[in-house]
């Protein structure tokens, strides 16, 4: 870290709670070190009426005020003597191979107590290759977490400076800002000068998992040509890489020679940069792509440090017409084939997936890569559901990605409103990250999962009783719902009213509704049995009059 | 219209085109009256290859910039001849009356025409109750439209005052706005003052038909006591508004009296303004709602100037706990009931739907509005699929929204970001308009519509090859996609760089795909030859050594 980049860091890192919440940690015991415990943090939201609704937590120290917090010292680094604690099975050092072989490791269990279920669970779903914990041994300094589609959807959140623009300290303040409202992972996408310093002061400081696609810095090491790329290049990159403590890799090693000229009666081509950087090296050489002809060297170098394959859908459609097509499939039945590799490595991975795809051909990609990759852990980019709406990217997408997440996706990567046009600012990232939780969200509430109902109740009720304040502070944003409120009713009294601006005070459905509680209230019994009686007697009435005011007629029938 | 009302509207309604687009108008030839033709105005947007795409236009003379435009005055009243050219079959003037006796109507060979489709097909669907033509004979300014599962999807926008804010002039310009974003119809829920003089500037400026919920009317006359509503209130409400020319009227008359307290035990209760006001009435005076029992004299107000019902969800989910349970499907199976008396009358009918849904709940509503309600035209909110984004809550429906449309809903009625909140500005209702112009697309687009799949696939093609004024022209919002492609990249020479801020000309996956196609024509052979014969040369060698690199393994397998 240099003077200059100290200049570019130390301003700009948010810091303290969200509003109307509490950073707490649920002490888990940990049976493998006695009389240690795991402190896994939880985000607590205090309710007015004296009860609180606990919520996974993605911020790391810096929304806990007790935290000192100093970019330069970089974050605790909670998991180092878990890792230094643990011997190598079958040689291996990866969660996956601790899974296999029957041990829980202290990730598993953390993990498992921020998605509530049981640890045994976790390592089983790990040892399936339905679940990972991206983990590098390099990143002590992350509070692990599961991706299966079996857990919560996560999201994911990419940072990262272009040629063109952009400062470490704005991508690592990206950083923190996108973990604070809820990103599960991040993926630095870095391609301008500096690569490996911003990808040190994000690792240093990140809580969550960090992501990265290694050809970017590979091609800027060999002066932006992808003819001059070269095996060797790239491995040297991928070992300064996972020496540095990045959790997972995008691997674009599914796009094969015989695949590019699928793409060239294309509506978009190849849009996928790793693709058309892999695509072009392969014609150029007219020789098979180095990342499958050298993908089990690649299979040692990741699980020696735990490094998760996300192996990249290189070919993956840039637009509507091109969803599903012979390309795009084709790349799915090798990264199917080098799952299995990996997997024999006991390297652990994800696939990647699209992109564009209409809603109606959404399923069709869920169940194709269970079956290829052997329910590898989908983690899809969207898709976006219509190609017309740039400028709003993140809704199109956001629609696709409920849905694809509903279907079996294990992780969602954000799309922010500047997609096709620019890159995001901090305000995009917020708004990507937003969209993504309640995309995420909405698949755990159609995926039946119990935690994610519980919320919704809890902010519902909330709003049904004029709660205002519980109900900013259960939003997935609960500084924009308070600002949009009060810019119509902004008196603090109106926070208690018991209406507000949309329909004023004699409209208020849920003030009449309250008054038809309170009616039967007022009679003197409880409001379900008040109104059934007279139901009853009504009913009695209404059947002796033949059940029926009006009896449908058949279409056309004189009446 | 009071010198008042003047000084309030006279500034401020948005004129011109909208950007990259001009207006055009089809002619279309009216067989019924020699030598006359129907008018039928597209957005053309020109691309830059001299080549253009027609889109269905919803604005209005307010974006030819050859009318002049009064809203003193009025727009021209295009339907007026066409309405006094017909006498009535079987007693009735309605589009279902003529449909049924055979008749296509100049109404519905307009709509036919925008729709791209025979103008019989329009007829046929009117015929069966599965669409309808809202086009009230008060209302000759409107430009007739179909709403229907099998024509395009169909979006509204909700504007009205409440007595808490906004004025005539920006109910007026919000409307207008709307319809130039893509508004199929608009509905004014004001509740506040002045409810008849604001809705007499929307009408006779409206392009698109206008629908209403006359109980709010009734319950301002009566002082905002629901209680004190009565059946003969209404009635001169509904028949002063029809006058008027209100296109189409939201009734909540399947709340019946025994259906309330099933909704006592709800996370929320009843959040429909109408059904919590119509439950309120059956309660205290324990009663049947007069909406259902003089349904058939409302009917026949309906009838006499053609006001399409659209039967109105009182009992509708308020949050996700409460979707599909027995208070909303009791009601649904009354709306069924009526919708078939209704039909007897000739009066055309549309049902209206939730609210807020979790996905694998969306299907289900569908299915059943059809079986129920004979096919009528399913009209819903949203829905929201999940309860914890306010202020983003145009984003939560969308996401229900695109998915219900996909299984038929027909029209889908926006939602905006001060959903729950506030009341929406004029930014606003841009916001929602535009969201749900791109959900309703996606659905179109998954229902295999042949004129969605153009517009993604001009738009694509433009982005492909860079030409970035044109993708903007293609956009669903023009301006905010320009707007955000500058803010990093605002040069003139930037609109026709081959590369954007996103990535920097190195890494420019769409440069190297255009590389890889003129990699192949620099050899002097078509792209796709090209790259074939080298894969088949390729291929041979591959399958002499054994056709895979890396053969599967079972998991666990040593490698």
């Amino acid at each position: 870290m240099t003077a200059q980049d100290d200049r570019d860091v130390r301003p700009s890192v948010t810091t303290g709670p969200v509003k109307g919440s509490t950073k707490v940690h649920v002490d888990v015991p940990d049976p493998a070190r006695e009389g240690r415990v795991l402190r896994v943090p939880q985000r607590r939201v205090g309710l007015s009426d004296g009860t609180h609704i606990d919520l996974y937590d993605t911020s790391g120290p810096y929304t806990d005020p007790s935290e000192t917090i100093d970019p330069h010292a970089g974050l605790p680094r909670l998991r180092d003597e878990w890792i230094q604690d643990r011997a190598p099975v079958n040689g291996a050092v990866t969660q996956a191979a601790y899974a296999r072989a029957g041990v829980i490791t202290p990730e598993m269990r953390f993990a498992a107590a921020r998605e509530g279920v049981e640890p045994e669970f976790v390592r089983s779903e790990v040892a399936l290759g339905r679940a990972v914990i991206p983990a590098n041994r390099r990143h002590p300094e992350s509070e692990p977490m599961v991706i299966g589609k079996n857990f919560l959807v996560k999201i994911n959140a990419n940072i990262g400076n272009s040629a063109v623009t952009s400062s470490v300290a704005e991508e690592v303040e990206k950083m923190v800002w996108a973990t604070r409202w809820g990103a599960d992972t991040i993926m630095d996408l870095s391609t301008g000068r500096r690569i490996h310093e911003t990808r040190e002061w994000i690792l240093r400081n990140s809580p969550v998992p960090l992501g990265t696609v290694p050809i970017y810095q590979a091609l800027e090491r060999v002066g932006g040509d992808p003819a001059a790329l070269s095996w060797e290049v790239y491995r040297d990159t991928v070992i300064e890489q996972a020496e540095q403590g990045v959790d997972y890799m995008t691997v674009h090693a599914g796009v094969l020679l015989r695949y590019v000229p699928l793409t060239a009666r294309r509506v978009t081509g190849i849009v996928s940069r790793g693709g058309s950087i892999m695509a072009a090296w392969c014609l150029a050489h007219h020789r098979e792509s180095f990342l499958y002809t050298h993908f089990e060297e690649l299979c040692e170098i990741l699980r020696a440090y735990d490094v998760t394959f996300s192996l990249g859908d290189g070919l993956r459609p840039g637009s509507v017409a091109d969803a599903n097509d012979e390309a795009q499939f084709a790349e799915l039945r090798t990264l199917g084939e080098l799952t299995h590799v990996a997997r024999a490595h006991d390297v652990q991975v994800m696939i990647e997936g699209p992109g564009h795809v209409p809603m109606h051909k959404i399923a069709e990609n869920v169940r194709l890569e269970e079956e290829l990759c052997g329910e590898a852990p989908f983690y899809t980019l969207g898709p976006l559901a219509t190609d017309i709406a740039p400028g709003y990217d993140h809704i199109t997408s956001a629609i696709g990605a409920a849905q694809i997440a509903w279907h079996g996706t294990a992780m969602l990567c954000y799309v922010t409103p500047k997609e096709h046009l620019g890159l995001p600012d901090r305000d995009d990232v917020k708004t990507g990250v937003i969209t993504y939780k309640l995309a995420a969200h909405s698949a755990d509430l159609a995926k039946g999962h119990p935690k994610a109902q519980e919320r919704d109740d809890a902010l519902s009720r909330a709003r049904f009783e004029f709660r205002w304040q519980d109900q900013f502070h259960l939003a997935l944003d609960p500084e924009t719902a308070q600002s949009f409120h009060d810019e119509t009713l902004p008196a603090e009294p109106a926070k208690t009213a018991h209406f507000c601006s949309m329909c004023g005070p004699k409209f208020c459905s849920m003030r009449i509704s309250h008054d038809v509680r309170r009616f039967a209230e007022d009679n003197g019994l409880s409001t379900v049995e008040a109104i059934e009686r007279g139901m009853r007697e009504k009913a009695a009435e209404f059947a002796d009059g033949g059940k029926r005011v009006y009896l449908p007629l058949a279409e056309g029938e004189a009446h």
